[in-house]
């Protein structure tokens, strides 16, 4: 059989790079012999070219000078696997001059300057392939692209940031507060030393921004998501949603409302622990995508780490290889700004049920100082539940969950109810989100 | 934007034939400002032209004439969803003939003539998709060929027929016998007025064909994959599978042995009731996938019906359309038979554990009876349990699992036990698969 060689120059030898690396040098015959393809890793660029790393690479191959890559025109593949948006732009604007198509799974890069970065590759002829930049191994960009591409994708509810889900999942199965359980993510390694962008939810924006582009042909900006994090979660809230039949999770939800406008937010959400998400556990993400011809379709599996990650590199570089990521990046059509700004529903619309929990004194006439606040605001209570136990200053918890209301009413009733004498502290409020579960 | 037209004729205007219109019809338009491309249905044909279906078209486009789509020469995609083998077959290679890529579902048409279609769409220069042939909505063949390209594939476990499991489930929940839940299943339309294929196992065994082709490189005969179907089963096994853990389902396995064989089965399969494919309910499939960097990934959604086969279609004619499917299709290197015959496993040599039911007789001597049996046969027993309550002829169930043995140490086994005469009839035996959970 006659191969295709397709040469290749990697930048970036961390972690990811490194997965890369071994699927290169490993499974390369396998490859070849499924495809026709024979990849070649020609040129692995790191600032630091001194450090041991778990795979060897042969020295000869290892650079810290860009340009041995992008002079090499013999190389039509440039990983771009540094992470970060400063100088990483800046590497994918080199690798596309040079006339290299890149494959990246950096979200936060693309979710920041995709559309600059897509104009520079059209400008050169080239393409972008990015399906490692969303839920990892998981192939939710070709299953969004090509094999869901007969639908019109109505809604999308994700798990796509594996650290809180750890998080939240070890808060609720050990009681851990969220410091605690944060620690031992760290400890395990599924957190990282700096975990902001896990934990405050915006990494769950950058795939949302990335997924929701392709879902709904927008141009959507990262300002566009309105966006919440798990930092100030507690315990008790999970414990308290959990009676009522509540699992905690940090969703990425991109949705097409009645009105044709587009909700799109992260934030942590109560669903109902029969729905398949609840069950979503450690470190996994899972997306449900629901389509007009389908209903709903499932992907699980894991969304982070090295070899997952490193899978998903090398399955875009198959496809920029055959030709085919080049295609799909040209008829990539997405609707420009101009036309879809007033598309993007603002999170005061969001109509939603909500979980409040607010921390009462122990007096007369506290039901009817709260009941009335959410009555004036035009907020209907489906349950409500108070809890024994004290906690501080002598407060009791009061849970309250409500009928559909939109965001404005909830934040208007808030700012109200912390000015209630018989109300220690600011209520706290996690939206209880109705995925639709697609039954026979 | 320029769009570019691609027209296309259907050949078979049934129930997903149906759909497809339904979504050329109506979603062109978001199609279009997706994709760039102007999907145009121009020919239905179909032997019956009279009878209304449930999505009108124009009715200078349907025809009983197949020439007239064979002739058009500015058709460039040919639909062929008759189904059935005989007729579809001449189809397929009449639209190859005059040079139109074909898509279709005819799941059961590739597994029996896969490689001769495929010889003669590549003689013409033309390519075969098949995205609806298995599990109808759900982007497995993508996630195969393109998500999953930088895995070297280990298993799959997959639930790909939804009247089977509609059935099991039924019989699991509402204790109803096989007949009884079958009933149902066709009263509801989720079995055919001829639910053969679907029973016995073999339209699993069709898909897996398919599936497993792809996952492992390999030219797949239909007579490669053991079958078993679930027309045998008795709800009493359901129960005392599930009192020690088990939910039974029809899987659908292809897997990589050790020694680099390859194993290729479908049977009814007892699965913890705590892994992930326990709780694929209803009419859904799911499959989960085990890849060398990923690990596991499940797709999870419709394997069937109108509108999620068709939109299966619909995404087949734009991965054509767009040229990605030819070259998906030309870079598909399967190992022809020669090289893999040594490397399909026998059922023979597979090793599983085993859960076995016998109507015992209740007099002296019959666990000795049994259990010498076993013992002959070198096969070590996990658990045991004798139920109590009576059987015809005043017999009593013993349930018996069983360590890891080889099949034809359990064949040989159950000779010899009918044999006995403490034993009435003939063991019940039904694989028990320990599908890897992976887990962090």
């Amino acid at each position: 059989m006659n191969e295709k060689v397709v040469k290749i120059g990697l930048v970036g030898f961390g972690t990811v790079g490194s997965g890369v690396v071994k699927i290169l040098l490993e499974n390369s015959d396998m490859i070849a012999a499924k495809t026709g393809l024979r990849l070649e890793l020609d040129c692995v660029v790191d600032k630091d070219i001194e450090t041991e790393r778990p795979i060897k690479v042969p020295k000869d191959l290892l650079t810290d000078d860009i340009n041995k890559l992008l002079d090499d025109t013999s190389i039509q593949i440039g990983l771009e696997l540094v992470g970060g948006t400063s100088a990483a732009k800046e590497i994918q604007k080199k690798l596309l001059q040079a006339k290299k198509d890149v494959v990246t799974a950096n979200k936060a890069l693309l979710a920041e300057y995709g559309n600059e970065l897509y104009e520079v590759a059209r400008q050169h002829n080239r393409c972008i392939a990015f399906e490692a930049a969303c839920a990892g191994g998981i192939p939710i960009i070709t299953g969004l692209r090509t094999g869901l591409a007969g639908n019109d994708i109505q809604a999308m509810y994700g798990i796509v940031n594996g650290t809180s889900n750890y998080i939240l999942c070890n808060m609720t199965t050990q009681n851990e507060a969220f410091s605690e359980a944060l620690a031992q993510a760290q400890a395990l390694g599924y957190a990282e030393a700096d975990p902001t962008l896990d934990i405050n939810g915006m990494d769950s924006a950058h795939k949302l921004a990335i997924l929701s582009s392709i879902a709904f042909g927008y141009e959507i900006k990262l300002g566009d998501i309105y966006v919440e994090g798990i930092d100030n979660i507690s315990k008790d809230d999970i414990r308290y949603g959990g009676e009522m039949g509540y699992a905690l999770k940090l969703l990425a939800i991109g949705k097409k409302e009645q009105d044709g406008k587009v909700s799109l937010r992260v934030h942590p959400s109560f669903i109902s622990t029969e729905h398949t998400l609840a069950r979503v556990n450690g470190a996994f993400n899972a997306i449900s995508v629901f389509g007009s011809a389908v209903g709903q379709v499932m992907f699980y599996g894991r969304g982070a780490g090295m070899m997952p990650t490193a899978g998903a590199v090398v399955a875009d570089i198959i496809d920029v290889a055959l030709g085919n990521s080049a295609k799909s990046f040209k008829h990539l059509h997405l609707r420009p700004r101009n036309e879809i700004n007033e598309l993007i529903d603002k999170i005061d619309n969001l109509v939603s049920r909500f979980y409040i929990r607010i921390m009462c004194k122990d007096q007369p006439g506290v039901i009817a100082d709260w009941s009335k606040v959410l009555s004036d605001h035009q907020i209907s209570i489906s349950g409500a539940l108070q809890h024994e136990g004290r906690g501080p200053e002598n407060t009791v918890p009061v849970v309250i969950t409500t009928h559909p209301t939109q965001q404005k009413n909830i934040s208007g009733a808030v700012k109200d109810m912390e000015k209630l004498n018989s109300i220690s502290g600011r209520p706290v409020c996690i939206r209880i989100v109705d995925i639709p579960e697609d039954k026979d």
